[in-house]
This record gives C-alpha cells, sequence and structure tokens, in this order.
C-alpha cells in the first residue's frame, strides 16, 4: 500500500487526539484513503515536557526544520495556535512543498488571503474543517454538498463555550462568575476566556463561512458582535417567561441589499432546534434555495471530535480531493472580488427585547414609550414588577419590553436616548430576538 | 472555461428540477466546478408530453442510444426510477464511457454489487448522494466528513411521506387512510404508496447506509422491517400519555457480536431530536467514536432538494473527486468482504410497547403479565381502561404495556402466546422503543 507521510506541528490537545487516531486507528485511515497515513514526525516546543500519548521513537523533535528539511514529508497538520509564530511555519511549510490542514480560526480569520494566495501561487493546499465548529463537517457541506444552491441563510450557535456558560446559567439558575468557573474546570473555557464569551470566536467563525457562504470579504472586526459577558441571570429568567430561551447566536442571511451579518445573544423560540441546543454543542443551520433548510448539531470542540476533523482534512489532502477543491473554489483570494456587499448594520430589521432598570414613580412607562414611539418601535409586551403595598419598597425596579421589528439603528438610538432619562438608573440591555 | 457535457436520463421530478437548476443557475455551478456544466442532452420516453421546463432546441430527445453514442457527454444523471430499464440503461452508459449520478436507490439496494464492480472495471464512477435523504447530505458526511471514525450507530428517519403521515395523524388525530389520501394530493405519497408505508424504502436506505457506516453487506429484504400501515391512532394517543412520539425509525447499532438493524415504528422520547421531525422532514442522527453525536435535519425529498444532491454530485464528477472517492472507498465490491456480520435479530435487546384488546373479566391481565414473565420480560408500565359502572360497557377494552429490555425473540415469541389466549380477542400491536 502506498504511503503518505504527515507531521503535526504543536502537540496541544488537538495534536493530541490527531496523533492518536493516525497511530491507533490507521486501518480506518488506510480505508479511507487507500493508502498508508504515516505519522513521520510531531513537532513540540519541550521535547521534556510529559504528553499524553506515546510517540514511536524518533518521531518527536523540537526541530521544525526537521519538517521542512523533509521531502518525504507531504502533508503537514499545523496546530499550533494564535497568530506567531503560525503564520510564519505555516508559509515555511508551504514554501517547502507541503500542503497545510489547520484547525486555527483566528489565523485564517486574520490572515486568510494572504496565506490562500500564497498557497495557490505555489500550487498547495490548505484544509481548514477543524476551524469552526469541530464536530461538524460544515465546511465541507458548504463548500461541496450543497454547491448547487444559493445560501439565502446561514445562523448557528458557533462557540460551545458560550452555549455551555447560558445552558448552566438558565437550567441551574447559576451565576455567570460560577459558570465561567466550572466551564475552566471542565477544560471547555480557557483560562482567558474573553475571546469566546465577548463574541470574538464566534464573529471569526462567522467570518469564514460567510465567505465560503455568500462569497462575502469580510473582516471579522466588522461584524456587530455582543458577548454573552454582559448577561445577568434575569435576562434568563424574563425570557423564559416570555416563552423564549437566550443563545448567542452568530447570523448571516441575504437580503436585497447586502448581507445581514451579527453576533449576539438572542432571545429564541422555545422549541425551536436552535433553542433546544445545549451545554458545549454547536449547531448550524443553513437554508439553500434549493435544498430548503438543513440543520446541523453536533459538539462544537473537544479533542476528539476536532481531532476527527483534522484527519477526515488528512484524509481528503492524501486522496487529492482538497487540492482539487481548493483550486476551483478560489477562497480567499485576494484577487476575487466579493460577490455580496455587507448591508449597513444600522438598516437590518429585527424585533428587541430591552431590560432597564427604572425608578418606581407613574409617568416612567410613558416617557420610554414615547421615546419608543419617537424612533418608531412599537412595543409588543411589558413586564413590570410593581411593588406591592406589604411588600419591600424596591427602586429602581425591572422593566422588560419587547418590541415588533425595529431597525438595528432606531434600537440602536433609542436605547441611547432612554438611558439618558432621568427615570431611568443604568444601562439598558438589548437583545435580539428571533421567532 | 472549460466545459463538461452532461445528458439527463428521464425528466420527471427530479430530471426536471436537475435541469432547472443547469440551465437557470450556471454561475453557481461553473463556480463551484470551474468549469461550464452544460446540458447537452435530456432523455424522455415521449417527446409529445408537455414537460414543466422549456429546454433549448436540440436538447430533448426520444434516444438514449444519442446519449450512448456522444463522446463529448461524460456525465450522465440517470433519473428512471425502477429496475428496468433502469439498470441496462446504466450499464451501457458506462460501456460508453460515462460517469453516472443516480437518485435510485431502489437499484443501487438491489443491483449496487453488480452496478459498482462493473464501474471500476470500467474505470468509471457511480455517485449517488440524491438516492437517500435528498435534503441530507449523508453519502458524502459518511463517506468523506466522518471517515477518521469508527460509527457506533446511525438512526434516523428516512422516508418522508410515512413521517408525514405519523406527524399528521398525531398532530391532527386525522385517521391512517384520510392522511394517506391528503399525502397523495400534496404529491407526498405515490400513487401507490405501498412501498413508503411498509418501510421497504426505509430498509433499502438502511441497507446502503450501513454497507457505508459499517462495511455491511446487506440484502434489504434481510432487514426487520415493520410499516407504519398497520398504525392505528389509538397508539399515537396511548405514545403521546406515555411521553413519546412514534416515528418510523431506521436503525443500525454496532454491538460486540454483530450489527443491529432493524426499520420500525418506534416510541421515541418527546423533547428528544428524532422526536420533535415533522411533516417530510428526514433526520439521522450518527454516532462516530471520536466526534461523538452528529445530527442533520433536512427535506426528506422533494423536486429541487433532490436536484440539489444531484447537481452536487454533478459537480463532484465533473471536478474529478467522486472518481477519486470511489476508487477508494470500494463501495458495493463483490471481492470485498463484509467488514461486520449482521447480529441475529431475535438477540436484539430493547424496550417495547404493547397494545391489545382483551376481555374485561378479572385475571386477564394476571394471565398475560404471566406469560410475560415467563419470557423473561418484566413490566414498567399498564394502562388499562377500567368500563365505569354508569358509562357504556365496552368489551373487549384495550390493554396497554410498556416493558422493560427484553430480546425481540423473546418479545415476538410471547406476542405470540399472547394472541392465543382466550381472553385476548385480536392481534397485538408490538412497537419499540426508544429512550
Ligand atoms: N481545543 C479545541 O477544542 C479546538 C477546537 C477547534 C480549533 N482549535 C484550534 O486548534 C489549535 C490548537 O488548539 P489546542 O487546543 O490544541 O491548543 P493547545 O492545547 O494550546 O496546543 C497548542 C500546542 O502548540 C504548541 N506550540 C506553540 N508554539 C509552538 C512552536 N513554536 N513550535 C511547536 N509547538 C508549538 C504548544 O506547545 P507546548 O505544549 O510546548 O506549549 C501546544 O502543545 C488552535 O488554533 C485552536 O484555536 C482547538
Ligand atoms: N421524487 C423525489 O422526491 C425523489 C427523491 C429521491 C430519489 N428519487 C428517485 O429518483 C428517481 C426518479 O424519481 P422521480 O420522482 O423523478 O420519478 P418520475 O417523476 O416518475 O420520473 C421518472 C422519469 O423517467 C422517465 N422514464 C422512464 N422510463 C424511461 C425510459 N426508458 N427512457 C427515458 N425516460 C424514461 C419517465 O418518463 P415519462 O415522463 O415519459 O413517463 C419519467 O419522466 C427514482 O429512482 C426515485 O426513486 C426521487
Amino acid at each position: 500500500m502506498e504511503k503518505t507521510n504527515i507531521a503535526i506541528v504543536g502537540m496541544g490537545t488537538v495534536g493530541t487526539g490527531v496523533a492518536r487516531l493516525l497511530l491507533d486507528h490507521g486501518d480506518r485511515t488506510s480505508r479511507h484513503a487507500g493508502r498508508t497515513l504515516w505519522l513521520k514526525k510531531a513537532v513540540v516546543r519541550d521535547l521534556s515536557k510529559p504528553r499524553d500519548i506515546e510517540l514511536p521513537d524518533g518521531v518527536a523533535t523540537d526541530s521544525i526544520q526537521e519538517v521542512i528539511d523533509d521531502p518525504e514529508i507531504t502533508v503537514v497538520a499545523q496546530l499550533i495556535g494564535g497568530l506567531e509564530p503560525a503564520r510564519q511555519i505555516m508559509l515555511d511549510l508551504m514554501e517547502a512543498g507541503k500542503d497545510i490542514v489547520t484547525a486555527n480560526k483566528a489565523l485564517l480569520a486574520q490572515h486568510g488571503p494572504e496565506l490562500f494566495t500564497r498557497a495557490r501561487e505555489l500550487g498547495r493546499s490548505i484544509a481548514f474543517e477543524a476551524s469552526v465548529a469541530g464536530g461538524i463537517p460544515i465546511i465541507a457541506n458548504i463548500s461541496q454538498c450543497l454547491s448547487a444552491n444559493q445560501i439565502v441563510s446561514l445562523e448557528g450557535i458557533l462557540n460551545g463555550t458560550s452555549n455551555f456558560i447560558v445552558t448552566q446559567m438558565d437550567e441551574r439558575g447559576a451565576s455567570y462568575d460560577d459558570v465561567v468557573r466550572q466551564a475552566q474546570k471542565l477544560g471547555y473555557a480557557e483560562a482567558d476566556p474573553a475571546m469566546d464569551v465577548d463574541g470574538t470566536d464566534a464573529a471569526q467563525k462567522l467570518a469564514i463561512l460567510s465567505h465560503l457562504a455568500f462569497g462575502a470579504t469580510v473582516d471579522w472586526a466588522d461584524i456587530p458582535k455582543v458577548g454573552i459577558d454582559g448577561l445577568a441571570a434575569d435576562d434568563l429568567k424574563y425570557a423564559r417567561q416570555l416563552g423564549y430561551r437566550i443563545k448567542l447566536i452568530g447570523s448571516a442571511k441575504l437580503a436585497e441589499d447586502g448581507l445581514e451579518l451579527s453576533v449576539g445573544p438572542t432571545l429564541v423560540k422555545k422549541g425551536t432546534p436552535l433553542a433546544e441546543v445545549r451545554d458545549a454543542y454547536n449547531a448550524i443551520r443553513v437554508i439553500g434555495d434549493a435544498v430548503g433548510p438543513v440543520f446541523y448539531h453536533g459538539l462544537g470542540a473537544g479533542q476528539m471530535p476536532t481531532a476527527s476533523a483534522v484527519v477526515a482534512d488528512l484524509i481528503d489532502t492524501a486522496v487529492g480531493r482538497t487540492r482539487l477543491t481548493f483550486q476551483t473554489l478560489e477562497y480567499f483570494s485576494i484577487d476575487q472580488p466579493p460577490r455580496v456587499k455587507l448591508r449597513d448594520a444600522d438598516t437590518i430589521e429585527g424585533r428587541y427585547y430591552f431590560r432597564l432598570p427604572v425608578s418606581n414613580h407613574p409617568g416612567t412607562l410613558a416617557a420610554i414609550a414615547a421615546v419608543l414611539a419617537k424612533h418608531d418601535i412599537s412595543i409588543a409586551s411589558v413586564i413590570q414588577h410593581e411593588n406591592t403595598e406589604d411588600g419591600p419598597q424596591v427602586d429602581p425596579v425591572t422593566l422588560v419590553i419587547m418590541t415588533h421589528a425595529a431597525t438595528a439603528g432606531s434600537a440602536r438610538r433609542a436605547t441611547e436616548e432612554i438611558e439618558s432619562l432621568e427615570s431611568v438608573s443604568g444601562s439598558v440591555v438589548r437583545l435580539q430576538v428571533k421567532d
């Protein structure tokens, strides 16, 4: 049987999982690749660091140069996180004639055009299934399986850590800080989970998917994003009372005048598929104009789900499928004009949930309603807990308002104006609503 | 731009949809294929029959020979249903050097080994994404995206017509016959829906998926199957009372001593993903040992969802990916020994629901319980509506029993014995239960 020599660069969580699949399950990789995928080198920073896997003699090395200089190694799983040295290593490996498989979405979201253009110049390929929603093969599904469609919308739960946090807050009534600590203990959240909870990670994934699905050229930093870090247990409670759950949703929709992009905690109607996605799972709903709605649900990250995606890419690359796809699709090409422009975020319509602390005086609601009306926002429902005569007298009290459809711009401007009212004693929480 | 000349054979529901995508959306096919997919010929039986699409001059023909003799046509979408002449036409086309894309699951379930072996001998390929669960790209997902996994189970709702029928019976309380008529009017069910409602169609699809996912060589006729044609509105009602919905589930599970296969109406716990699949949708849940559970949901059939799958296959074939996959994977090879054997169906364990008409006399339940106990089946719960003193006196009354885990063999033998009891006045409905 023919042999493809593979190297892994970066033996952390994912790299170790990939090595395990290659070493322990050669039968399945060779059955699907028609050839042996042979792990020849695994590059680590520190050879003396204890690792969760026993590598055959001679495989571990602390020299990336050994891989670069070995012409027998033709495919490399590049599994170092962060931007540098990951970017430079990837370029050096491609210069040396190696095809790349990677899970590094931050790198692609930041340097995709440079890396992909260089790969094409060099006749190399980059496969990146593992970079978005590890356990859901969404890259292959958009790029190949749904290729007969104009995709009209794509929305999903793209960050498992955030979803774990909101699920636990919702189901156990735990506080944000407690759940973050629990997520770190369980290994879901990183030591610094900032990029997960502030929506950065979801925005980076949405930028990648929007390019694949719509041909949009998006800087992830331009996607309007809100994280879950501002959510209070109260929001989950009020949402529940109104028949919703709150999920961090990344959404891309094709409208007549451009692509609507957003990332933010969203009230999703209970019983709909996205609302029922729990814990560290991800889910993506794609609508194609021919196929209709397709819904995918799977683990968002973790060692083996991510390794599963990396090894599928290694097989596709060894077989030669990746090269055909990569050359045809021109993903992240700097010569390729975007096929769609982004819609001015302020003009996007949607329903909103407002929660605000107000003083418990007559006229407060009227003043707020007047501001909303001025901005063309009509109220669908209100929750306000009045002080009862014999209960404790609380001030401020919480006011929750659900609106009918309004533009993001007017919702933002109304929010600013409401926050400046005398009867409003703090900042307004404003979330999108999806029915 | 290069051009791949395509022919469609069979311009029915699916063929017309495929022609529409090729003719109206050349931009997206050429973007994904890096070449033009040019519809050169469309073979019909009767040129004078009015069709839902206007073909460019010279495309329609009633002569398959014209396609066979045209060396420029390299890829053919073979969209005639049934076994003959579909089988012979496929062989003739491959002899003439054409790669095939098909949606005909009956043909593959029956003649897969012959057709695939001949294709390999001739250096041709057969792509068949559209043959199972049209809107869910399950073939590519199993064959490529999940290739790093040992798949340990696969279960799903594989027949849209059956699911439409049980959903409507359940939600509207309509009778089986009424809903079948409605499904025919809506175009879901064929004039003769026998193969849909008796489980044949689901068993054929399960046989194909079991081969792909487990390397099993299965004659679909050997899969133990029950259809939805024996379901009564009462079963749906009792299931609901017990916290379940009834769905026609095709299931394949890898156990230590072989593969467990079955198709049948199954009580599925409300709130779980498969239970909430409604109307003509299909859904498939795959568990891989690395990736964990992955859930897919999409339209099961219909013109454009099926055409979407056919055109994705046409693109993959034109690009050259299909050939790489086809040659590597050795699907349906007569030289390939099965990688797994089928488990004796009688030894498969599961919980059961029994509904039976019993005479309303003391001792009846005791007699039935004794038979169950004799066969090692223990009772989990019972529903029996006693006659009340002032209500109408009904005889027989309905008895519903939910059991704990038992083997299929003992459930079957117990059923036979119960049916022979004097106090049981008709046949027993026995359904599987999934928690
Ligand atoms: N973990 C997941 O579930 C998941 C899911 C999807 C995508 N990803 C992505 O996959 C990538 C890897 O993630 P991970 O979770 O495996 O991270 P990780 O556990 O932190 O592993 C990164 C590894 O890279 C190694 N490394 C860093 N710089 C190196 C250098 N110059 N030379 C050689 N090795 C170097 C580190 O070595 P030391 O061990 O010596 O520090 C570490 O082992 C990231 O881009 C991440 O975003 C991860
Ligand atoms: N419909 C779906 O949603 C769906 C979904 C998945 C898979 N499929 C499969 O796709 C295949 C086609 O289904 P369909 O729904 O399109 O069936 P259909 O509407 O009955 O179309 C079949 C077509 O084949 C034509 N035909 C039959 N014998 C022929 C011959 N000797 N030469 C040329 N044409 C011939 C028929 O021609 P006339 O028009 O002259 O009768 C008819 O147009 C079947 O195998 C089916 O199981 C269908």
